[in-house]
């Protein structure tokens, strides 16, 4: 480790990935958290637990805020895991002097995604903290979600999957970097930021087999690929063009030089399904989004590795994101 | 509700309530919440879930540190309930360039302090903002725990209750100012912090009828009787030279104009204990610390009031705590 944290600790890849495993997960260590899921199963294999602090600036942005962020973090957390969001904590920093009327529309904010997800804030923390020992607002939110569907695992993914996603990509990374740098965007791009809870149910009523689930947030696609082949100890092969990502997307990273897959999603995520049941599963999320897609094959060329194939034939790795990508995206 | 919020807000007190009132109940309303006990019951009765920000400044003082704080507020806040503290999640927000070593010092006391609660650490996340957007570091912990004995409300007090606390108070408020202040103390005044599970467990062992227990944390001793005065309708009366205060912290109060009672405590808890029971339960806290102590009666005489009577045979109203009391205390 390094002798002190730098902004690439937070973000989501290699260095975050680090931090992570050399001094939380050292001392913490135990056999649930090295499964290294979404969330945590617990109480039996009965409940779905999870945590996310959320930080972004700004507060409110184009498709979202602060605190519907907050609440669909946490809640897709515990959807991954096949779990239904049941009850919520809701922890706030608050800066003195921050406006009262911000805080009541975030909060109407988390108030409509509760409902989305069916679920409600149980137990909550109010601080208030002197100017200038916080920036505006940050929230916690911890959740516990009611397991419908068992063994879902980013540790079983084999040969036998596909991988798919569920819209287009990096919406909500794009349109956090437009409002930060003042770029004023004459489109229609805004985050994706939504409760994925919907679409979890209607797969796994629809008798979807479902491998894994992660929703791709810091680190984007990227991240969650390569997590995925080295937890699972497989390859997968990423069809370049069937990534579905917006024309507006695509701007914003050729203006900044980004790679979309390495772009944060709010209510975007990667499925592994079993091959028999793709088109299946394709089908329902089409009916969220016509934009979902079946991306990638799982093989064993390079296990541990991720390869991107372009429709001229090439292939490269993709890495984990590494490096100061964008801070307080969420 | 005031235009902006303002440490006051924070208070543990008045203002606080008024803030989680009007803002976050009003929006977030179910039963639960509305029981106002310091964790959730849920799942059928089967779990307590709590949660729990630390903003506390500064990071290292006499007797704890944040890390070790952050294990026992929210283990405490489930002990209170009767809970066994089982499964926590810990999300920390750090200042770029914090130092790792500082990191490490901070993880390893929540480690020793899970291991007196016997609890996990089970999900996490970490985010780290640029330098100016936190002070140093912010951690949230929520826990799981498992109730052991059911029924314990603080909407259940009668005149068949006394009220004990568990030990001399005040010392972590008093710790705190003078750490902030640079008061040298030639004392061995320091933090109160303290896993309350153990004392909980051997009651509840032993066999004591507990009606409620709450831990006395911001706002202090006051914050939680007034409390309890207005949730169980009923009046608390204070014998002021039963509750125990160090000469440390008597020294403290006097220096700076404030009441123990109002003083911040990590490790101090209020008993409403059926008289019965009252000297069983004081016999087994002291076990723990000999400045056990049975404090008040509980009687019609001003329903929700705590009358505080001094041994002149004087007597006054015991206020919840208001205006700036420390912030960042906890």
């Amino acid at each position: 480790m390094t002798k002190t944290i730098s902004l690439a600790c937070g973000n989501g890849g290699e260095e975050n990935n680090e931090l992570i495993s050399k001094v939380f997960y050292k001392a913490f260590k135990n056999d649930i958290l090295e499964k290294g899921e979404d969330a945590a199963i617990i109480h039996n294999g009965e409940l779905a637990f999870s945590t996310d602090s959320f930080t972004v600036s700004p507060l409110f942005f184009a498709g979202a805020d602060i605190g519907k962020l907050a609440v669909c973090g946490t809640c897709n957390d515990l959807a991954m895991m096949g779990a239904k969001p049941k009850y919520l904590t809701c922890s706030v920093i608050i800066e003195e002097g921050f406006v009262t009327a911000d805080l009541e529309r975030i909060v109407e904010s988390m108030k409509q995604e509760l409902e989305i997800n069916g679920a409600i804030v149980v137990s909550g923390d109010t601080k208030v903290v002197p100017r200038g020992s916080v920036d505006k607002i940050f929230i916690n939110t911890t959740g516990v979600g009611e397991v419908l569907k068992h063994g879902i695992s980013a540790n079983a993914i084999t040969n036998d999957d596909v991988i798919l996603v569920n819209r287009d990509i990096g919406c909500h990374g794009a349109t956090i970097f437009a409002a930060r740098e003042g770029i004023e965007m004459s489109s229609s791009l805004k985050s994706d930021c939504a409760s994925l809870f919907p679409q979890v149910k209607a797969l796994i009523d629809g008798g979807v087999e479902i491998t894994a689930l992660r929703d791709a947030t810091r680190g984007g696609v990227s991240a969650v690929l390569n997590e995925w082949s080295k937890q699972s100890n497989i390859c997968i092969e990423v069809e370049e063009e069937k990534i579905p990502v917006s024309d507006e997307v695509k701007g914003i990273c050729e203006m900044l030089g980004f790679e979309a897959t390495a772009l944060a999603n709010e209510g975007t995520f990667v499925l592994a399904i079993k091959k028999d049941d793709a088109e299946l599963a394709c089908g329902i999320l089409k009916e969220f989004n016509p934009h979902a897609e079946i991306v990638a094959s799982v093989t064993s060329r390079h296990v541990g590795k991720v390869i991107l194939k372009s429709s001229w034939g090439t292939s490269r790795f993709l890495e984990m994101p590494n490096g100061e990508l964008l801070p307080r995206i969420c």
